[in-house]
């Protein structure tokens, strides 16, 4: 039978990640921590399972993890979601995104999507029959190019993704680019998905702007969250979406067709780890510390390090070090170099090459080390 | 913005379960155990954590659960698929069953459904822009009717949707009809999707005939199962999809861009307790035992026991008993006698009402009791 997605292939994480075990290469790939989770975290949901909360939670998730998301929103951005109408807790937040574009956009509808992007993005607007839009962020900078933006918006228009803290670039929107985006939005019915996954990895004392700051941004936002990467643990797949109630109405008409509802031993850990504040505040500095050593070990090298403002990514220039593509240069450094890097090219739409390469530095600095010394042979 | 499922509510399951939940009801509706699940498991899980499996596992799932659900499909149904590329784990079936409509149905295709049957298959279609067309199974006995199945198929038909055990009647597939099926399909280009998440429960020496046993079935199949209903964990989520590597290919390309991957933890609880065969071979007995019991206790009274030989859920005729609508009569039986059930008017698409509630017998001894107590006053 014929393709529903024919143009796509195993994404770049899975291939990379894959390659880089074969070659015992340092994985600085696919993002994710190699450290271990807060043990308290784990004795938190090996309380909920012995306790007997291994039953289907309700379909939006368990109320005590989505009051505690509801709570924390509230604390860090000052906009209060209610818990029962416009928080859902999902299997992570790709499953979030795809239900979100799967409630929202009809076939025909426009979704227009800032290159370079995440990889699901595209193929989940086409699965929902959508015609995907692809707007250049600006070269070099990767900053949001409104005029672009705005051109780009027909009648057709329903949604616009946008993600900040940035993966692939680790740029991050000032408060002046969304209320300028708020503001172009304005006259329009366009609708916003805001992939927020990175929110808790912000540096040099940037502030993260989430879509729940800007009244005319979160009154038309699926905003998107990821425990998996707040709290060390991606393989828990857990995240949540906070949306107004009549966006959240339609999402959970689709939500509960695709999961039903998400692991209920974990969300009941998760609601108690997250009563506490601590358990998130540090991370910034904790993870600043990471990028900060680094960036120390590349340095001197050839590799010309790009700016690292947020999320857990480390953007090199490499046409110091190398004439091939980004995807082989890729290739070549995991099987020759023995270390695993994510081509941006991957991130875009007609991948485009401009010599840039993502390192993931969410690892143990032990292992930053040991990628260190081998990327210094370059 | 205009509504992707306009039709489409809250599930009845979770309408009743906060029903039942409001009024201190028995709740015999959502179909969920109420018991622990095997302290084994839980162990197995935290282990796992301790252990650090915590982070994204591959995409297709953790190649410990795949191999092991392979060697239960070769015991069981005598035919091997291969773990690496006909094996995908999910976040549970209903996660299954929407990725895989949505990997091979295309804008207009038809999809063949036979009424009655599980809520989420109709919406998971519209959302893939597919066409449902309903064939009733044969009323009273809700056995296929082959002749009807015939005559729906089109050269537009991509897809066929069955369920063995049956979700609500409780009846279970014989090996002739899955072989009528088989011929029946065979100069056709028509998929399957074969929902057999009540595998383990059937009765009275009757046997599961798996799509995976009938070759012309299994090489264009979807086969989904579910640990949830399987190990008494519904909340846990994951499930798992076989499926011929050409169909798993396009399963998989859409699986990675909605939950990417499944549970890291559980995933790894679950490898370990499925290595021994003890672990599921005994639930036939379990339920039946259950089964049994609930049917006693309903014996002399004026609610007319429907056959059950699989499935947790006992279907009963209540003319006897009410003159409302099945519909009315449940959400009579949960505020006044306070036994919550499902009426069968929900799994139809023209709301067919035939006097008949479902109750789910996956329940503690003690609670099937209390529920007979109250439902001895009717
Ligand atoms: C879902 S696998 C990829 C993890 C990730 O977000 C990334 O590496 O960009
Ligand atoms: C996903 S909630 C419903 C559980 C179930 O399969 C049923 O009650 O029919």
């Amino acid at each position: 039978f014929p393709s529903k997605l024919p143009a796509v292939g195993t994404t770049i994480f899975s291939v990379m990640s894959a390659l880089a075990a074969e070659h015992q290469a340092v994985n600085l790939g696919q993002g994710f921590p190699d450290f271990a989770c807060d043990p308290a975290l784990i004795d938190a949901v090996h309380q909920a399972m012995q306790a007997g909360h291994n039953q289907y939670p309700p379909m939006p998730g368990v109320p005590a993890l989505r009051q505690a998301v509801s709570r924390k929103i509230a604390a860090q951005h000052g906009r209060t979601y209610h818990p029962d109408s416009e928080i859902t807790i999902t299997a992570g937040a790709t499953q979030g995104i795809l239900t979100a574009i799967l409630a929202c956009v009809h076939p025909g509808d426009e979704v227009i999507v800032l290159d370079p992007c995440y990889d699901s993005y595209i193929p989940n607007i086409l699965l929902a029959g959508g015609v995907p839009v692809r707007v250049p962020l600006t070269p070099g900078t990767f900053r949001p190019d409104f005029g672009k933006i705005s051109a780009a918006i027909t009648a057709r228009t329903r949604l616009l993704i946008i993600n900040t803290p940035h993966n692939p670039s680790a740029t991050v929107w000032s408060a002046e680019e969304m209320r300028t985006l708020e503001e172009l939005l304005a006259p329009t019915d366009v609708l916003l998905i805001s992939d927020e996954v990175y929110e808790h990895m912000v540096f040099d004392g940037a502030e993260h702007q989430s879509a729940a700051r800007f009244p005319g941004l979160a009154a038309r936002a699926f905003i998107n969250s990821s425990f998996g990467k707040t709290f060390h643990v991606t393989g828990w797949k857990v995240g949540s979406v906070a949306a107004p109630a009549a966006l959240t109405a339609e999402f959970r008409k689709v939500h509960q067709f695709n999961v039903f509802t998400v692991n209920t031993p974990m969300q009941h850990g998760l609601a108690n780890y997250l009563a506490d504040p601590q358990r998130y505040l540090g991370l910034p500095a904790f993870y600043q510390a990471k990028r900060d050593l680094f960036r120390a070990g590349l340095a001197g090298s050839r590799l010309k390090l790009m700016p690292c403002t947020g999320s857990f990514f480390q953007c090199v220039d490499i046409s110091a070090v190398s004439d091939l593509s980004e995807a082989d240069f890729c290739l070549w450094l995991t099987r020759e170099i023995g270390v695993a890097a994510i081509p941006l090219s991957a991130f875009y739409g007609d991948g485009f090459d401009q010599r840039v390469v993502r390192f993931c530095f969410a690892k143990e600095d032990a292992t930053l080390h040991a990628a260190l010394e081998r990327l210094r042979k370059l």
